[in-house]
């Protein structure tokens, strides 16, 4: 069990889980040792929770390359393997985000047609969640690479809000058709003139994530994890100045108590682990990252987040959209190919 | 006189200048009548403020190449000559980036080896301020570019925060020497192997744009433009909320009249107005573009930046520094030459 803490964080993430609902069995991989313990003490784990030992962890700065050569009988890969033999139906886990990736494509294999897991983050807005992805698996994106983005944006969402086609929005420069590289204009295009089961909204920017203009923003990997990591930033910088403001003085510091009941409520909406939680989607099955140094409560949002997606059909939904995806890209080629012959007859 | 609003913003902003005391002489191009009604209405304004009627206005989605052909007469175009002919010592405008850059390259030239200018936000840390460029003007930058970006954005810290050596870091998704893609790598190379006058701090990630960790942070204009965008966007998200906090019942009411002050210096911390003003570096002159729909405090801001600047030697600096880059440049490939040569005598 890796992450920056261990079993005395993931043990009482799991009891909050149970706490708050969630109706599950749950594998713990790890130091048996040192699960137990922490177990123990959560009266409401009894009978929900089984312990498989593991003797090693993957480091945190281990390569992915070296992780998949040694990773064997550590508890990310037993975990991992748990979900492949069918015995799990989600994996979650604060450990090595390269390590976890390159395991969960080598045994879970990705599904066909696509190359690499994409991460997607769930942030909230001022209508709700806004799906964004890529947050930092793929750093370089062509244009087909962003449609298939797309397409698992829009699973991943419906997922968890079933009913109504998700929106859609790739992140540019500005909205008119001439803005942004050659990636983001070919993707436009693409997704613009196919038929796929979403709805496109056409190029957003980046003011548009917290709007929550759309349901799902599609961008590559590099701009996303900066996107990402910027809203984090700016997140602590709105409640290191909340803190500061409201012991600024005596005045304040009333007003703070007065009004403390409401600056609960705000101090929520900006706390980190209530968006804990990134999916590796592209895979065949359900593996979430959870950040490597989220607390209990963070944590448990990242095993709400993969329960919801185990109960949804979402992986199945991705390979059905992919195959439209193919079948349209075949459709257009046939097109452009009949176009190209009826333009031979011509000359 | 362009932008969103015009006269009935610009001439307020001068004023506010004059008052919170910029000692200067202002030039307003635009339409006369109505730049004389407006400053009419300002006393303070008296004696200070020279007007230039100009019959034509450049429109907000006119393209750049159009309005490089048919800007001449209107009112921004009037404004970067007179920088050009040295009657001004900056510009400020609120009008069509595009446009703005497109006549101020044409008009004011680049700095010798420079192609296109960069913008650069002068974002609020936990720590100061922090310069971020490119934040729009150059989508696709190769390694070259953002060593240049580092140059410059070194400059306009160091014009405006004279003393020290400016810190810089380079954006990327990871701090470790192999993350990114090549170009962030090739440039991070460049500027760990070149001395320049400039403390290079290695790579940075998005969340040290709030934290402050360097002067400034270096990135593509496409990253730089989503990430200042979604801090935009969520600091007006932040906004709302605060709102919605603080009038959610009568406690939150009272708590919030009682806690007035400390919460109107925290609205000020995210107010947008107060990080106006985006400067091209590179150009031969001091053109300071103003968010379009910025308000009177806004514009304001982006004066007092200008007249920093000008008040400054960093065009003459930036020049200097460049000249540097390319000795060092030459230096590694004399260098690499002898490197070769002597490779060459050994075989």
């Amino acid at each position: 069990m890796g992450g920056d803490h261990g079993p005395p964080v993931v043990a009482p993430a799991v009891a909050r889980a149970a706490r708050h609902g969630l109706d599950a069995r749950f594998l713990l991989h790890g130091d048996e040792a040192a699960l137990t313990a922490a177990v123990a003490r959560l009266p409401i784990l009894q009978g929900k929770v089984e312990i498989r030992h593991a003797d090693r962890v993957i480091a945190g700065d281990e390569k992915p390359a070296q992780a998949m050569r040694r990773g064997k009988g550590t508890s990310m890969w037993n975990a991992i393997e748990s979900v492949r033999s069918g015995e799990a139906q989600a994996c979650v886990s604060a450990g090595n985000t390269g390590a976890l990736m390159a395991i969960s494509k080598l045994m879970l294999r990705m599904i066909a047609g696509m190359e690499r897991p994409a991460i997607v983050a769930n942030w909230p807005t001022l209508r709700g969640r806004t799906a964004v992805l890529d947050v930092g698996a793929n750093i370089q994106c062509d244009a087909a690479r962003l449609v298939e983005f797309a397409i698992m944006g829009a699973a991943f969402h419906h997922a968890l809000n079933p009913g109504g086609r998700p929106t859609v929005g790739l992140l540019n420069v500005g909205s008119e058709e001439e803005k942004g590289h050659e990636e983001v204009r070919g993707a436009h295009r693409m997704l613009r003139e196919m038929s796929l089961n979403l709805d496109y909204h056409g190029f957003v920017e980046g003011d548009d994530i917290a709007k929550g203009t759309v349901d799902v923003i599609v961008t590559d990997g590099f701009t996303g994890n900066v996107a990402l990591k910027t809203g984090e930033g700016l997140a602590r910088f709105v409640r290191a100045e909340l803190r500061r403001t409201f012991s600024a003085g005596p005045l304040a510091r009333l007003g703070a108590l007065i009004a403390s009941a409401a600056l609960r409520r705000l101090g929520e909406r900006f706390d980190p682990s209530t968006i804990n939680g990134g999916p590796f989607l592209g895979v065949n099955g359900i593996v979430v990252k959870s950040h490597g140094a989220a607390d209990a409560r963070g944590f448990a949002t990242a095993i709400g987040l993969a329960a919801d997606l185990a109960r949804s059909d979402f992986v199945a939904q991705i390979e059905r959209n992919l195959m439209q995806l193919t079948a349209a890209t075949r459709d257009a080629t046939d097109e452009s190919g009949k176009e190209a012959r009826r333009e031979g007859q011509r000359s």
